[in-house]
Parts: structure tokens; sequence; C-alpha cells
């Protein structure tokens, strides 16, 4: 553990005390989210010392160029980076004169930050002595309205402690910013116009090359002990920033309050010329309903996601608060309301891997999300991937591939692929799969057998047309063979027959041709529709099951495994234990060669295909790959432990899999890989949530029925958490000795536990 | 072919006729070098058209910040850069006020460009009528001094050919310049001084981060219809620059001429404090000396490199023109007379590679310069790397070797890493052999055994520890293995068991073995002065010869060929034939992934071994590998048709032979890869040359003895070349049906010509 100042408790991330060595960490621990907008914790008074300032607006990104060592063909022009938007929380704050910056204050106590995760606020009050000596105590407040989406309220009191004093604040819009993780430098705002009407101010900017339109806007109330000043503010605008200033004398013990309403109307939601009036009713709105009314809204929303998707632990404080976290962030990041949007790896929390979309989504996040929200929120996650589908076959034709084969990209923004190394953009093909399978995840889960006809036969046709010409024949092994490929574990680069890969190319095929073959049966006029649209035939199907059913799998008759990939025994197999400390992790201490040549393993690569197929595998075939690979495996990835994690648990170990649950649960929180500042690992989180739905809990889903084999670790009293499955809202409590089962609503529920089928009566508790 | 307006000539590179898009290709060809110092071709009046600038100073290079995607653990901080060098050969040109630019001239004719290769001068000529109506005839005429290496001369002459006018030349000098290859913009060279003194004139400055200091300087003197005008020019200094103006009228037809004395004086030769010195001492003896006997020096300087190091070709013009301007681009590029310097791939006449020492030089410059020079220039480039050898051995321990394994860098110019590509800077490790590889070949050229006592030997110790410590066994085959490495075909990344890595570093730890106890037997103390520095033992030793008596080499049984890494026949074995013309060359058309998949080959590999190592193989093997891998090999190597070539005629292929030969004596004449804007192939001219010497005329150096198969193209009357073989000269002419040997001096020499000896007296032609 690297870290440890986050409080324990149930509910809250709580700081106490200012250490200004924190304050990145805080900013992104601390940052605030609503699926459309985000913001990292930075002060709003602004701050001198070294502070991350981050302000993001969902689907907003700018085409950064790539930066590149040497060309190489078939790169893409572009990195898409997530865009630091333009300033909207920013309220300087100057007492008898003198700025209130915590990094000249002459003294600083009570300093406290809350995360309220139950009811969606932030808040951090703090006493502070200024250069002028005059004591006062700052308490402010805000959150990210999660209905009103496009709105940010802000509650920023201040008390002079020791004398009376003049108080000025000014709120402002600054569309001067930049980006912490830029190429090049480049400008990407051109802000167009800066205006400022009465207490209303707005900033309309554009992002070159991307052309998306924002209008940044504020309009603020100063607040007297409770009473509202009706004061014009003094305005100073420049070509890029405009500032509002209100002051008022304020007796020792008194309190002046700013409340801020502000936020973005963006091109995404509006058309361009329509965005400042779209700012100006939802300022009305905001300003009629008041900031108290606002934050009431904002418990009821929260409250109503808790209600689906939190998880109890009873006994472990900081487990609690950890799953509760990552929960938290996770409904931050993406609510499921538009298919235009995604969830970043750093959701909005900081600017790393570009804000884009990876198959992080597929592999990791779609399970929570079906299991957690309606069944629509999980198919606008597909619906993405289908609205990207031409964009895919355009990224395989620059790879040479033809016939409406498609190649996903590894990193996009807008279904382009953005990312330029070679030996992940090129070869990382296994992403693909996890698109197809995802389609097989939600139509398995939600039983909603309308998507495939509907949309996903599309996507499994043009995946299932790549693979096969992904595989090349091999004379010498009589056998396919899919070259030059990198697997999950990218400490291999450019290996020939990665048996995931392999595998996961076989199982496309076949499930896109048993889906073909459905949808001929029971959608007629679909499967005309589509096989038309592709110009499918019978002959080309039966073309790709000539690859699928003589693909070569590495596999050592020896061992008993399969192979991770060609050669991997040629490597030095030394155990991660026999492995000094001091060279760790590898991907710090070695060079990538060494790294590259190693056996170590950076996140589950064959154990992933066992986790993802693992009905077609054997649970002692299971024990003999984990007691293999999990060897090998450094988990330099933070969406290892999950999945490993998860396999202990299913292999009765529930001491290595309650270790590695905790390497996910407070791995920022707790700061493990020294790296919190740069952001939130948010796609794991959804990792986290799955150790103990699909580990401890032993959740799945098999012929439509929900299976469980509950477990729970020794620490724990309970855990108890919630599934929404095909309408029904099952509760799932798990403790040492019983486990209760309960639906709610009106339907009965069959279920499965330890093997034997229960049916579960409505509103009727069982215990085993 | 892709271009052909390079007139045939025997001695000169001729253009003529003036089109502006040929402008950058020609400034490549017809660039001027001494081994110190290089200049493009650039037009010394300015141009405003589209030009590349390029003045570049040996040895002189800039730490250009590395420009990468994802920084990977170990690369490198800097990708060296040659440096774009102050601009000494400026003469700007007014005819009654009006600028002389060949871009804005209403007319040019009789343009001709002329690169004497037999006497080393450039001149052009040309007849302008300017947008004032004026026509005026010019000739420019320079050279860079062969032994008074800091020096460049040139004679600049203006004819007004349809009335009088007024005529000034500013010859100037400018700081202010920039890389054309630079990655970030950066400025490289700051300037300390700009002085003007009477007719001369000095800018010092330094570059950055590096800290050359150097003085560019200059002087001029103009002269009318042969008389010297003693005018103190019109001065104009800037912060970067200065500019002497001198001004004359001209009569119809007379002639006025400026001589321009300039060049370099560089820290790398004189302490910093005393560049304008010694910049002084050089004009002092330039202008005593004059122009034209300057001239007349170059060209005997000049003449006696030909005597050595010409070949004549009778029969066919292009191929001797082609022949000529590859020794002669060779000779411009390195004498040989600093073991601080070396050859980069472009030479003087491009930024590309960054004018960095590659393995080239080792594989395919040594046997040049050993052969039409002195042992001492040869042993120069060794002692490059042995001066090298602590920079190798911290290099390798970047990349977590110990006890002083050295591993070269595949890009220098201090001995320091300064590529950037994982693939290549970590993984090319067979570079490593080439190194020893041009040790075992010094040696058995020159017969000089003191080279591996005195220094030689150190180095092929750590080259032999970073083999051993690289390979690793594998239990699995019961055999040591190499893996993830990239041979010498660079369209295959982080691979297996390459079968010339592996035989080069079996044949690395031999050789060292070899030499060790030769050393142990014969130079006692040098032995344990090594063995000492090294902490060498002989368990040690015994250790390597493990790893080299034991070392896996992929090989099918059924194909009876070594195969180029494991795995190698389950690609798809479509020969270049068959590949469609469009699809070509595939480094331009086809994506990454897609030629590392493909059994496509950019340059020898296997075949490389096998030229390395010829005598360890039958002529039977030769040509079951050559058939083998030739067909898949798509040559886009510049270094790849001479290997072809010297292994297509040894075994008796002259048509295939001289094909691939053709492919690279012309390849910058006539631009075959359509890039030589950038500048020429220098190091694979080394190559051409090989292919006539040792292909064609099969020179081998056996037992002591130089061995000869000679063959002759069809097409060629004869064609003749010198050896200096251990200070005797042998001149050798093969024609269609006799071969004529030929020792100059006072010894007699023995040597086999077809596997029969052959006593060849002095100054006595022997006819076969």
């Amino acid at each position: 553990m690297n870290q440890d100042y986050i409080q324990p408790d149930a509910w809250s991330i709580i700081e106490e005390g200012f250490e200004p060595g924190r304050v990145k960490s805080s900013e992104s621990l601390f940052s605030l989210g609503n699926g459309a907008m985000g913001q990292r914790a930075n002060f709003e008074e602004g701050y001198s010392g070294p502070t991350f300032q981050g302000s993001y607006i969902a689907g907003v990104y700018y085409p950064d160029k790539t930066r590149v060592g040497w060309w190489k063909n078939g790169y893409p022009e572009y990195f898409a980076k997530v865009l630091n938007a333009p300033n909207w929380i920013g309220i300087k704050v100057t007492i008898n004169g003198e700025i209130l910056d915590l990094n000249t204050c002459k003294e600083i106590r009570d300093f406290k930050r809350e995360l309220n995760m139950k009811e969606g606020w932030y808040q951090r009050s703090f006493v502070a002595l200024l250069p002028n000596d005059i004591e006062v105590e700052v308490v402010s407040t805000r959150f990210l309205h999660l209905d009103k989406d496009e709105l940010g309220c802000i509650n920023y009191a201040v008390t002079p402690l020791n004398q009376s004093a003049e108080v000025s604040f000014t709120p402002y819009l600054d569309g001067g910013i930049t980006n912490e993780d830029s190429n090049w430098d480049d400008k990407f705002w051109d802000v167009s116009e800066v205006a400022s009407e009465e207490n209303q101010a707005f900033i309309h900017s554009r992002t070159m090359k991307t052309d998306f339109h924002v209008c940044t806007y504020m309009e603020a109330q100063l607040f007297q002990n409770g009473r509202h000043l009706q004061q014009t503010p003094e305005t100073k605008t420049t070509d890029r920033a405009v500032r509002h200033t209100y002051t008022t004398t304020v007796e020792e013990g008194e309190t002046a309050t700013l409340f801020k309403y502000a936020g973005y109307a963006v091109s995404l939601n509006h058309t361009p010329s329509t965005l400042k009036s779209a700012a100006k009713s939802v300022l009305r709105e905001a300003t009629d309903i008041g900031f108290d009314t606002l934050l009431q809204q904002q418990k009821e929303a929260w409250s109503k996601i808790w209600e689906m998707a939190d998880i109890t632990i009873d006994g472990d404080v900081k487990a609690q608060q950890g799953i509760r976290f990552n929960i938290f962030q996770l409904n931050q990041t993406y609510l499921g309301k538009d298919a235009r949007l995604n969830i970043g790896p750093k959701g909005f929390t900081g600017e790393k891997y570009g804000g884009s979309t990876y198959w992080d989504t597929e592999a990791y996040c779609l399970p929570f999300y079906m299991a957690t929200k309606n069944d629509e929120v999980a198919r606008n996650l597909l619906v993405y991937r289908y609205n990207h589908l031409e964009k895919a076959i355009e990224n395989a034709e620059k790879l040479g591939f033809t016939n409406g084969a498609a190649l996903y990209p590894m990193v996009t923004m807008n279904g382009e692929e953005s990312h330029n190394e070679w030996e992940i953009t090129f070869e990382e093909i296994h992403r693909n799969a996890a698109i197809a399978f995802a389609i097989y995840n939600y139509t398995r889960y939600t039983g909603d057998t309308s998507y495939v006809p509907e949309k996903g036969l599309e996507v499994l046709i043009a995946i299932a047309r790549f693979w096969h010409q992904r595989a090349n024949f091999s004379t010498a092994k009589n056998k396919y063979v899919i070259l030059g490929v990198t697997g999950p574990n990218e400490y291999e680069n450019n290996i020939n027959n990665n048996w995931y890969t392999n595998y996961c190319a076989k199982w496309c095929i076949e499930y896109a041709t048993e889906m073909l073959e459905g949808v001929e049966q029971h959608h007629t006029k679909d499967y005309e529709r589509i096989t038309s649209k592709a110009n499918l035939s019978k002959t080309e199907v039966s073309d790709w099951n000539k690859v699928a059913s003589n693909l070569h799998f590495p596999y050592s008759e020896e061992l008993g495994v399969y192979l991770q990939q060609d050669g991997f025994l040629d490597k030095e197999l030394v155990p991660v234990s026999q492995l000094d400390e001091a060279q760790r992790p590898i991907n710090q201490k070695w060079s990538w060669d060494r790294i590259l040549r190693s056996a170590y393993i950076k996140q589950a690569d064959v154990l992933q295909g066992f986790y993802f197929f693992e009905d077609h595998f054997s649970e002692e075939a299971l024990q003999k790959h984990f007691d293999f690979y999990e060897p090998l495996t450094v988990h330099e990835s933070s969406l290892s432990p999950c999945v490993h994690s998860i396999q202990a648990a299913k292999l009765g170990r529930m001491e290595q899999a309650y270790e590695f649950y905790l390497r996910t649960s407070r791995l920022d929180l707790d700061d493990y890989n020294k790296e919190v500042d740069e952001g939130c690992h948010i796609t794991s989180m959804a990792g986290t949530w799955m150790s103990i739905v699909e580990g401890f809990a032993g959740m799945r889903v098999r012929d439509g029925k929900l299976h469980f084999s509950p477990q729970i670790p020794k620490k724990w009293k309970e855990y108890s958490f919630k599934i929404n499955f095909r309408g029904t809202i099952v509760t799932v409590k798990v403790g040492q000795e019983h486990h209760c089962f309960c639906v709610k609503g009106k339907k009965e529920l069959e279920i499965n536990v330890n093997g034997e089928a229960m049916k579960l009566s409505p509103n009727t508790e069982v215990t085993i």
C-alpha cells in the first residue's frame, strides 16, 4: 500500500489535514462526474502550488497529432484526446484585497474534504490564516447535477473569524485552458464569443479540427447570512475569459456565500446557434429551483442509483468504502443515456488513455451495467460499436483486409483507430472478439433476442470475416494459424498463435454462424436484409468454418496445458515469487526486450479465455492452467486481479481470491500504483464489482437462469448486492453461515444455488 | 528506373537543363565532401524555390529529443542528429539591383551542372534573363579541399551578355540555420560572436547540449577580367549573420569574378579560443596560394585516390559512371584520417539516419577501405568501436546485462545508443556480431596480428559475454535459445532463434575463445593485462562455450534449409514474383503487421550468414538456401542487392548477379527508390564495390592469400580494379576471354586464380 490518508467511512471518501503533496492525488479521488461532464477536485479559488486542472465534457475530444519515432505504414494520423474544457468552477476570493490561496496562507487548519458518495456531492472546508492575518473559515460544496446533466452547482461560504473583512468573490469562466497530456503544445480551443449579461456570463468556444461547439456559462448569487444581496457585479472580460466580482463587508463570525450555477451546453445536444439560449434556460431553471432543492434532487437521484447498484459489506469498513467508491465512480462516468458515449479508462478523473474507448468496456464493464441498470443501458454500449461498424471496416481496409471484414479500433473516440504503437494497434486484434463476446453476453444475460437480428448480426459477420482473412494456412502444421499478434498479455508482442486470440477467433466464427442460422430461422426478413447488405453467401460462411474447425492451438502434452503462444516453453519459467522485489514492477525496472522475452505475464491471457468460455473447460483444466499461469503473472495491469480473483474463488481458494480482490478494490484509494494523481482506474472498477458478484457469490447465467455458488471472505460478516435480472430485482445476501435470496415485485424467479434449483417467491426472503 | 536525367559520362556527373522539380535531387547527387565537411549542391546565390539546404561538419551532432508514442523503459533519451551547420557558401548576387534567383528569372538557358569526380570539383553554369531584362552568364566552380580539410573554395563568375551592368556580390556567413530533419523545431546553435575584419568575416557558434564550437569563416576577393580589385566591402552584421558587399560595373561581355574562401574551424581539432586564429591561418594560406593552385592541389589529391580506388569498366559508360560515383562518394564521406569519425548512411548528402554510425560500416564498408586505402584507415574504423567499448557496456547494463557484457548501439554518434524503436534498438542485436566479424575480417585481410592483442580482444570478450547472457536454456528444446530478436531482415520483429543471429552468436563466442588462446600463447603480457582488466576466468570462457556448442538452429529436414527463425514455415510462402506490382514496395503499400506476418524478406538474412561465413557451407548448401530465400526477398533495403549479387556470381549465375549489380550501382543516379532528394545511400555504395570485386572477380582472402575466380557480365568488354593487399598493389583486369594480373613494387605475390596458385613477379602482367 502506498498511501493511507483516506479516512475509513462506509459512505464517504474523507481526507483530513492539508498536505500539498497530496493535492493532485486528491484532485483525482474527489472528482465529480454525471456521465455528461466531469470535474477534478480542483480548488474553486485557485491554487498556486502543484495542481492538475481538469474539466471534461463527455464525447468532446481532439485529434492530437500522433507522436511516433519512425512512421509505420497504416499508423493513424492522430491520437484522440479528451480535452480539458473551459473552466467553469473558478471563484477567485479576496479578503481585504488579499487573495485566498492555500499555497500562500500562513496557517491552514481543520482542512477536510468529503466526497459523499451516497448523495453525490463534494465538500471542502478549512480555516485559513491569510498573509494579512485575517482568519477565515471556508466551506465549499459542489455537485454535478445527475438529471440536469449540463449543470454544476457550487455553494462557496466564507466566514471571517477574527475580524470583520471585505470579502470579494470573483466567479469566472476561462476558455484559455491547456491540456496536461498534449503532444505538441497545440491550442485546442478557439473562443468566438465572451459575453457578460448582468449576473450571467457565457463563453462560446469550439474545438479546432473536430468543431465541437461549447457554451460555458455561469450565473452567481451573493448571499450574506442567508439573505440574497441583489448586486450587479463588476465585470471584466478578455478575449478568452470573463469575471464577475461581488464584494461585501462581513462581520466577524458572519458568513458570505456565493452560489454559482455553471456548466456546459454542447453541440452534441444542441445546434451551435442555440447553445446560449440552452444555457440560459438551464440557468433560469437552476436559479428558480435554488441550490438547496437542486441538492435535494441530487440526493434523490443518487439514492435511486444506489437502490440498484449498492453492495454492502458488513464487518470491513475499508472494503465497504472501496467497493462503493468503485460503484460510485462507474456511475459518475457512464450512465448509459447516450449511445455516442462510452467509458474511458480514467473516466472524468484524468487525461491518460485519452478518455477513449478500449476493449475494457466489453470485457470488463458490460456485466456491471447489465446487472445494475436496465437493459437499455447495456444495449447502448453495444449500439456504440454497431454505429462504428463502418469505420471498423475502413480500419481493416487500411490494413489490407477486404470484403467487409472489420477490425474494431484498439482505442477510439469516434470509431477511428487512434493509437499508434504497431504492436498494439495492428496486432492486439483480440479486441474484435470482445465486441462479439459482448453481444453474446448481453443476449445471454438479458434474454433479449432482438438485438442480434436488428443490429448485432452485422457486427458478427464483419468480425467473422476478419478472423477468416487474418488466419493463414500453414503447410508445415497442416492447420490454420494466426501469426503476428499481441494477446491480452501485452508483455508479449508479435507472437504466433496466441491461444486466447485463436480460441476467440474460432468462437467468433462459430457464434456468427450459429446466429446466422438462428436469424435465418426466426427472423427471415432480417436475415435477408442483413445477408443482402453484407453480400454474404453460404459458401463464404462455410469457408469461415474451414478456418474455425482446423485452427492450431498450441498445447503441451507433457504439462497438459494450452500454451499462451507458440514457443512459450522456450522461455525461462521462473515464478514471480522468485523474482527479487527490487526488480518489480518489471515495467518500471526492466527494459522492454527483457520483459518481452521473459515468461512474465501482465494480465490474464489464457486465463481470460477460461473466464469468457468457462463452460468449455472442466474445473480440473482450469486448476491446471491457473496453477501454471498465475505464478508467472505480475498483474501489472489493473485489469488482471479481478479475473484471477473470480477464478481463484471458483477453485474454492477464497484466501487467494480475497487477496486479489484487495488489490483491485482500493487500487486508487490506497494508490497501489503510485499514479492516482493522473486519475482513477475507472474500467478496472467494474472488475472489482465482478470479483464480488461473479467471484465470491459465483453468479452466472446459464440456460436463462441465475446461478450462484456463494462464498465469503473470512474477514467479512456479510455482504449483499442486488441484480436486475430480466426486469426482476434479486437481492443476494451472503453470510458466514447463511445466505439469503429475495426477489422484489410480482414475478417469481427460479434460481440455482450451489447446483440446486430454487424458486423465489416475490418479496419473500429465502435463507439457506 | 525512376529518373534518367544524368548524362552518361565516364568521369563526370552531368545534368543539362534547368528543372525546378529536380533541384533537391541534384542537390544530393552533386554534393561535395572531404571527410571533414560536406556540402549539398545548393546554389550560392540562393534559391526561393523548393530546396534542401545542407552544410555538414563531420562529428558535429546534436542530441535531439527522442520522439516516441509511448515511452518504453530503456529508450535512449535522444536521437543523435547530424546538424545543418552555418552557411558558408552563400553569395547573394544583384545585377543593377535585381536579385539573381533562378526561381524568378524570365528565362534560363544552357543550365549545366558537372560534378567532376576525377578532379573533385563541382561546376554550375547557366545563362539567365533577369526580370530587369539583363542577361547574364554565370559560371560557379567550387570544391572542398581534400588536404586542407577545413577549407572550401568558390569561384563565382558573372558576365553580363546584353548590356553593361552593375554587378554586386554579397558573400555572407549565416548562423541562423535550421535542420530539415528535427523533431521539435528546437534551436541547435547559439551564436556568440559575429565579426567582420576588412575582407574577412567570422561567426563563432556552439551547438547546444553537445557544446561543439565552430568558427565559420570567409574571405572574398573581387576580380574583373582577371584583375584583382582591391575593394573594401560594405559590411552588414546581424546577431547571427555577416555580409560583405562588393560592387563593380561590368561591360557587356566582360566578367566579374568573386573568389570566396570559407569553411569551418571546429573544436574537435582546436581549442575553442583558438578557432578564429586557426581560421585566419587557413585564410592566409588560401589567399596566398590562390584559387587556381588550390584547385591544382585538389586534382592531384583526387588523382592519388583514384590511382588506388578506381574501377574501370570498358564497354558500358553508365556502369562506369555508376561505379565511379560510388567510389567518389565513399571517399568524400570518409578518408580514415580520424578514428572519431565514421560513415553515416547518407554521408554528407542529407540528414536522414542522423548521420550516425550503423552496422553498415563493419558489414559493408570495411572491405572497400581495406582494399583501397592503407591498413591504418581500416584500423581506424575498428578503433572507433574500441573507443566506444565502455559506452557499449553501459548500454548493455541499461538492458539488464552484467559483468562487462557489451551491446554496441544500433545507431550512434558517440557510442551511446540513439535510436528509439524497441524492435530495432533492443532487439536487432546481431550488430554486435558485425563488430566482432570486422576484427576477424581486418585480421584476415591485412595479416595484422597486432590489433587483437592490443585492442580487439577486449571487444571480443565483451561481445562474447553479451551472447552468453542473452541466450537462455530451453528445457523444452534441451538447447540454448535466443528469444526476442530482430534479424538483418527488419521485416520481422521480436522473433525467436533467428538463424543468422544465433549463428553469429556461436561464432562470436568461438572466435573470442580462439583469440584468447592465441593471445595467451603469443602475447602473454597482453593476455594478462586484458583478462585481468576484464576479470575473466577460464571457467567463464568455458560457460560461454556451453552456450555456443548447444545453441538451437531452426532447420527444416524436409527442405534441407536452415530456417530464418522458429516458425518461418508457418507463413504463406508465396514468391515475390507472384506479388502484384501494384503492391510494391510493400513498405509503402502494406501496413506493418501485414509485412511482419508475410514471408517477404527485406534484405539478406540467412544469406548474410552464408556471405560472412561462406567457408562453413558447401556451394550446394548455398544454392539451396539461395533458391529458397531469394525468391521471397523484396530487396527493399539498399544493402540487399550487393550480397545477392556476390552470391549469384559465386553460383555462376552471372545474369542474375548483373541484375542485382544494376540495382545497386546506379541506385541514386537513377533514383530507383524515389528518395534521392533526401540524400545518397553512401554505405550501400561500398556494397556496389563488393559486387564487382568479391562478386564478379570473386576475390577472397584465404590462408593469407588473395583468391580470384573472375567472371564478367556479357555486356562489358573489360573491367579492372586495384587492390592494396598487405602493402602490395595488385591490378586485376577481367575481360571476356582473358584476365590480367599484375603487382607493382618490388615484392612478388602468390595469388590463386580459379583454384590454381600463381606467382606474380613485380611489374609483370600475367595474362590467363
